[in-house]
């Protein structure tokens, strides 16, 4: 009989988090903790800063219940962390320390939920080890919320706020409408999206064409026209008695200066008070004098867990496994994909890609996704987003609202001596 | 055999709508249709300018399923208004036009489902009617998200933004908690309630007492105290590693102004841009230098009929049912009230109290639902709460998004020659 060689692994949350970046842990952790190839399952506490101080979380203590509960719990159970590591010319310290942790733990999978970046510290963190004698299998696992990584389809954790905000504009066009004829007669939702319009191209899903809300969607992508604007927004108003807008935090002028900075500052003259959401409802209130109201969503949408894609759900947890499967069999420096095999009826595989295909790439929404006149989106981007919000996934409730786990996130005993500051 | 007196109905909606004003609408249509006292069923179009201009609603044209689709269809279907008639002294030629309409097409019974400025009219239609010998049997349906009718234990609409806010602050919070350390530590949510505190005080169901989030509520029922606040917020940041706070459009300082008037204005040095959430937040960058994030839940809080509460769409049909069973039985000038029988397991039946009781009345949070800090709510009023954001009540879904119905509108012929103008 042949014998298996048992290591630890070792997982962490990276970046802003979602409604389903657990649902990957969840699938990481139930497959490693069912592996032959894998010992213990570790978690960074905050993420690779958990690692780099030798903070971890014995996720082996935790119950079924708990690891199950995952699945629909949204935020970063484990804590997540904004902390991108520099290059390795300029911070070959914090590559030596987290090999030095991972030896001291014997850790000899790595995986790395997160987005571009993440995939580019995962890339990195399998090269230093294989040079400093210490291999070690780096698996990414994606996340984010942008849907901007290349070569996959989509990215867990975006038919979630995709769904969100096309429920939300739905919802909120129907209250306008009943009351445009007294009242509001423009609402504007800001939504995520700094780099790629692909939050605010799901609000497009809201309605069908143009005479159904939302009536315009301001995309990073095209650069902003005030009068063309102002001018559609009458059109609106004039032939549906209202118009929602549905505008990106990214929204920006041809020379690239984002709406958001444009105009919004406190008493004593601060700026970057307010979102783009106030700017843009404001230039219609000056323009027309309509009544306006104005919603900025913001942590919301991507905590909405309550309002889930159940396809976002499963693709969440599909990739968290595949990573692990990946991984002990043996592939290193990758990420696993979510493939489309067919748009209707949805069909969708796993696949995977180096992580320097992915490492600091970014997917922006394609020309042919947007309307020509550039306030909304097209059929094709339409059948590419339609599945992505499919199904629901709805988290237990106890006394009226939904029941989220709590880890006991218990520590594992520190092996090294000293801190590490970061 | 006794002959039954036939007359025809008329139901409008007024002012805000809600996640649950349509139900209410479903519960009078259904028990009207039903009703061997009344004959056809008009609905006014935008509200009550419908009757004043008779442009009314054939409810009858529907087919029964887009009746039933009311129940779960947020909005206000049938187009609301905000149309306050004046007094009687006043603008005595809108009251004359109303009772013109509603002899013209036989309506012997009035159903105004809104606030509590419509309770007056409601009345004022009663006494009028009679005044003119045209006797019409005026009967209110209680709706308001801001929970402010007094002689009922809630108002329909609300317990759908109560569950909507604290399942929003539950999420968000979970969201920063998990990024805290490296990233926002500050997250300000507003909502709606410019007069009385009841939504925010639903922000307080996500956490259990002053060390979970939200760690801090401001109500306009306490006036703001930027030193007070400010300690307590470096205080849960210092404790809890974060601070969520949710603040109320009406929170004011002592002398009434409110925060939301305090501060912001765009480049041009005009008022009035954002709302008091950036205001919160911004005070707060500037006194601590925290990062801070902040979110308007706007119209989406009040039409997130996603996650309505079951309690509240139940109620909400209840007194549309009630309305018409109280006015065949003769009762006039009187709203159906939410009668709290037990608080756990809840029990409730429905009353009923003069519609002279409830007209341009407001109930505020009562001093012993705010905690003695001002900070945060009682055990009394999460016993009050609770009960009214329990259980889940899905719409149907249709590729991904809510199947919300959509009416026919088909308008009844008019009578009356001329047209008036509103």
């Amino acid at each position: 009989m042949k014998k298996v060689a048992v290591r630890n692994a070792f997982y962490a949350q990276s970046g802003g988090v979602s409604a389903v970046i657990n649902a990957s842990a969840c699938g990481v952790i139930e497959t490693a903790l069912r592996s032959k190839h894998i010992g213990k399952v570790y978690a960074g506490r905050d993420g690779i800063i958990g690692a780099l101080t030798e903070d971890l979380i014995d996720v082996g203590r935790e119950s079924g219940a708990t690891i199950r509960g995952l699945k629909h719990t949204p935020g970063g159970a484990f804590g997540s962390a904004r902390f991108k590591l520099k290059g390795i010319e300029q911070n070959r310290t914090e590559y030596e320390r987290l090999i030095e942790v991972f030896r001291a733990h014997d850790i000899g999978y790595f995986f790395y939920n997160g987005g571009n970046d993440s995939m580019d510290t995962a890339l990195k963190v399998s090269q230093l080890g294989a040079a400093l004698g210490f291999p070690i299998t780096c698996v990414g696992v994606p996340k984010t919320v942008d849907n901007d990584l290349p070569h996959t389809d989509c990215c867990p954790g975006f038919g979630s706020v995709a769904k969100y905000v096309a429920v939300s504009t739905r919802e909120a066009a129907l209250d306008v409408a009943s009351m445009a004829r007294t009242s509001t007669k423009v609402f504007v939702l800001e939504v995520m999206g700094r780099h790629a319009g692909w939050i605010a191209a799901a609000g497009g899903l809201a309605g069908n064409g143009p005479s159904e809300p939302p009536h315009l969607i301001l995309f990073p992508e095209v650069p902003f026209e005030r009068e063309r604007f102002l001018a559609r927004v009458r059109e609106a108003v004039d032939d549906c008695g209202y118009c929602v807008v549905v505008v990106s935090e990214g929204a920006a002028y041809a020379d690239g200066k984002f709406l958001a900075e444009a105009g919004t500052r406190d008493a004593f003259g601060h700026t970057q008070l307010g979102g783009v959401g106030p700017v843009v409802a404001n230039m219609v209130r000056e323009a027309h004098g309509y009544k306006y109201h104005w919603a900025v969503a913001d942590y919301l949408q991507r905590s909405a867990r309550h309002i889930a894609s159940r396809v976002d759900v499963e693709q969440a947890y599909a990739v968290g496994k595949a990573a692990v499967e990946l991984a002990v069999r043996g592939v290193n420096a990758v990420m696993p994909t979510i493939v489309r095999k067919a748009h209707r009826p949805y069909r969708w595989s796993i696949g995977h890609v180096p992580l320097a295909e992915v490492a600091n790439k970014e997917k922006k929404l394609p020309p042919d996704y947007i309307r020509e006149d550039g306030f909304g989106i097209t059929a094709a981007c339409r059948r590419y987003l339609e599945p992505l919000v499919a199904g629901e996934s709805y988290p237990p409730y106890r006394n009226g609202l939904p029941d989220y786990v709590r880890l006991r996130a218990v520590p594992v005993r520190r092996k090294l001596k000293g801190n590490f500051k970061v």
